[in-house]
């Protein structure tokens, strides 16, 4: 039995000179939970890593609300920037959110010279080139593990194992609320409006949940997953998506009949053309690994040529599971710095094109609610290859003068689908469109 | 939409300067198609990194050997310390295999203060610590990504962005011929022998297909794995390994029947007296994510009190997955080399306790063939009492005199189940144990 000990004269002299100092901004859940492990588990980080860390500062945005963790007297402040000025802070940790002041803050801890870590993908994907600029200028370490698929290694992965690998696709379930109402009603058959219910009940949810439910979180999140992944940066505004409201119970039902599952995706794409990032609800093949992501839980896919695939599932948000990818930064960042180098980029941004979403092709599920006459099909049909649209399948329930018409078409320009919708118009027996869900296929 | 190019000034002067020269190894199934990347793909690699390398010596077993490669005269050699001595390579790269000469090979590039990538399992298991602390005095980086999980990127999640985690335990599949199969014969009932040939044929198995049918492989796998999940240095011959070359299709179908499939896996645990890790066939929920890794896909599995669980999935093995983990690490070591920085460990190794495999808790099936005599499984029940095993389910098929019994246990000691075992041998209504298998549960 081996019971060695490593010898590491390199760290042991640093870490006897001296503890690094944290600096957080916002001590919310994730902040919270960071500072208890911070103090409740110093041994065995130490132990584990060899580092000593302080927290020296919290930035709060009320002085007088009770928090989950004891601390120092006067360690918290309601002025942030006192966080990033102090000299004993050494590593800044940025977990209050938002753009404002948030933003400022990171860059000022950069241009100080102070490596910075973020969960904030609101502001990375808003304005990661300027922040990973300031890093890169200072030779300090910018790092967001935490802001992509909560405690998953993910970006880790993504720009460092796979930095050799030309990745052709990102495909993630990465916003846990808007899964677990799909899984809710997947499984139940519980329609939208309860399943949202149950989920703020268990605090799935936020009280208002437009952020999740919308898809703007997650088209954060696809903007930072198709930047690291395509080497080309995809800001937020460059990202399509839509969110889950409109998703009805039937239409989960009619997806299980053909052997799909509905889920919010995040598809970033590669193609000769360019690069595109989209979030949307998508039909997902039951055998496709994506599909049996079930509940709060995030998941991310990725394919190249050579790796084939590989699938990253865990923990997509929660205190705990945020708090360990964000001290995983925190420990990488001190031994950089304690290594005293001046950091290469994990990454280079290239100039690329981005696919507009008119221009990417999409397989499109469609359910109609028709007047069942003799011809309505080749008339539907018709409009459709005049717009470039062909039809795989078609499945009608009902005979009656209300039939429901499920019509899946090939892969075809997102922009050819809509109109091939818009020449439904124009045909008086289609009396409803009833849903649009886009099937997640090989559209590339 | 942005059209960025992030600014680095530092990477650009350095590789201005130079270029990296790259010292290879081995040059079969992954040498190869790394050489042929590094030539192939360098643009590329380059536009995404900002980083240019050149394959500058490589040490190969046989000079007249034909390769899948095209390379400049004279940059083969049989002499591989000549690689390693050679002034113009700046990173060894070893994937020949085997313990002898890589370790001294290795060894003598870290002494010369070069950063080493390895995909060498057999080696890294048997003589991690040595080559650790040599990487550590040269303050150069000693990765190996691709030793365990080929292209699955799961070394640096563990070391790196799960470093501020007590991870508690890890479950892997991480032999790929093994569960190519095991899922053979679990899909189509196909005897053990007939998959193996199969895999043969396909390549997923070796000529000698030992190593991995004995569990060997997977066990210095689960040797690294343990390692770094529990900062404590767990060697090869520190894990217990079995092989599946006894399981049978009938159990195979027993366990199908009580909702399990048939899994070799790697099993490390840190329990209140110490880790452990081991390797043998197991009884794996269907429901549990590593039940659905078929052919030859690896995944490992991890827990922790804080991430709750992760699992990442990809393929394990491969020349060009796993030429993608090493790429990476040479990218990664290039980066730290270029910062010109004294490289800090990425996790430090602690004395700990190993737990031997007796005193491990385990869960057994066992599948008996009885005489069905009234009484005979109080007599059972009552040696297995004695043992400290007490049962959880016991099922019969056949009322002959020849009926087989299947037994599950609750979790007891290893050392109490084999004398659960012995105890059987009193028992002549036992006429044969068929099958002993462990189960997965949450023995610990």
């Amino acid at each position: 039995m081996h019971r060695i000990r490593v010898a590491n004269r390199h760290y042991r002299r640093s870490s006897m000179e001296r503890t690094i100092g944290i600096g957080l901004l916002g001590a919310g859940t994730v902040g919270g939970t960071l500072v208890r492990r911070l103090i409740g588990e110093s041994d065995a980080i130490a132990k584990k890593t060899g580092l000593l860390f302080d927290v020296r500062r919290i930035g709060v945005r009320d002085l007088g609300r009770s928090r989950a963790f004891e601390i120092t007297e006067g360690l918290l402040t309601d002025d942030p920037f006192a966080v990033v000025s102090d000299p004993t802070v050494d590593i800044v940790v940025e977990v209050m959110g938002g753009l404002d002041p948030a933003g400022d803050l990171v860059l000022a801890a950069l241009d100080a010279g102070k490596p910075v870590i973020s969960a904030n993908k609101e502001l990375i994907s808003a304005r990661g080139p300027e922040l990973i600029a300031a890093a890169e200028r200072a030779g300090v370490p910018f790092l967001f593990e935490a802001a992509v698929g909560g405690g998953i290694p993910i970006i880790r992965p993504l720009s460092e194992t796979l930095a050799g690998e030309t990745v052709t696709r990102v495909l993630g379930i990465v916003n846990g609320t808007t899964n677990y109402i799909l899984t809710k009603m997947a499984d139940e058959g519980s329609t939208y409006a309860a399943a949202l219910e149950e989920a703020k009940e268990l605090g799935y949810a936020e009280p208002d949940p437009t952020a999740d439910v919308s898809g703007a979180d997650a088209a954060a999140k696809a903007a930072i997953l198709a930047s690291l992944a395509f080497g080309t940066w995809v800001g937020f505004e460059d990202v399509h998506y839509e969110g889950i409201e409109a998703i009805a119970v039937e239409d989960m039902v009619f997806a299980a009949d053909f052997g799909y599952t509905i889920k919010l995706i995040a598809v970033c794409d590669r193609t000769g053309s360019g690069v595109s990032a989209r979030v949307h609800p998508a039909m997902v093949p039951v055998e496709h690994p994506l599909a049996s992501i079930r509940g709060p839980m995030n998941a991310v896919f990725i394919e190249g040529p050579a790796i084939g695939s590989l699938l990253f599932a865990g923990p997509g948000a929660g205190g705990d599971p945020t708090a360990t990818a964000v001290l995983g930064d925190v420990i990488d960042a001190a031994r950089e710095m304690l290594a005293g180098a001046q950091v290469a980029p994990r990454i280079m941004m290239s100039p690329g094109e981005i696919v507009p979403f008119e221009d990417v092709r999409t397989e499109w599920y469609m359910h109609l609610m028709v007047d069942d006459q003799p011809g309505v099909l080749a008339t539907i049909a018709s409009g459709f290859g005049q717009a470039g649209v062909s039809i795989r399948s078609v499945w009608q329930e009902g005979v009656d003068s209300q039939a429901a018409l499920i019509v899946v078409t090939h892969a075809a320009l997102e922009s050819s689908q809509r109109a091939a919708l818009a020449s439904l118009e124009q045909i008086p027996e289609v009396l409803e469109v009833a849903a649009i869900i886009r099937v997640l296929g090989d559209e590339s």
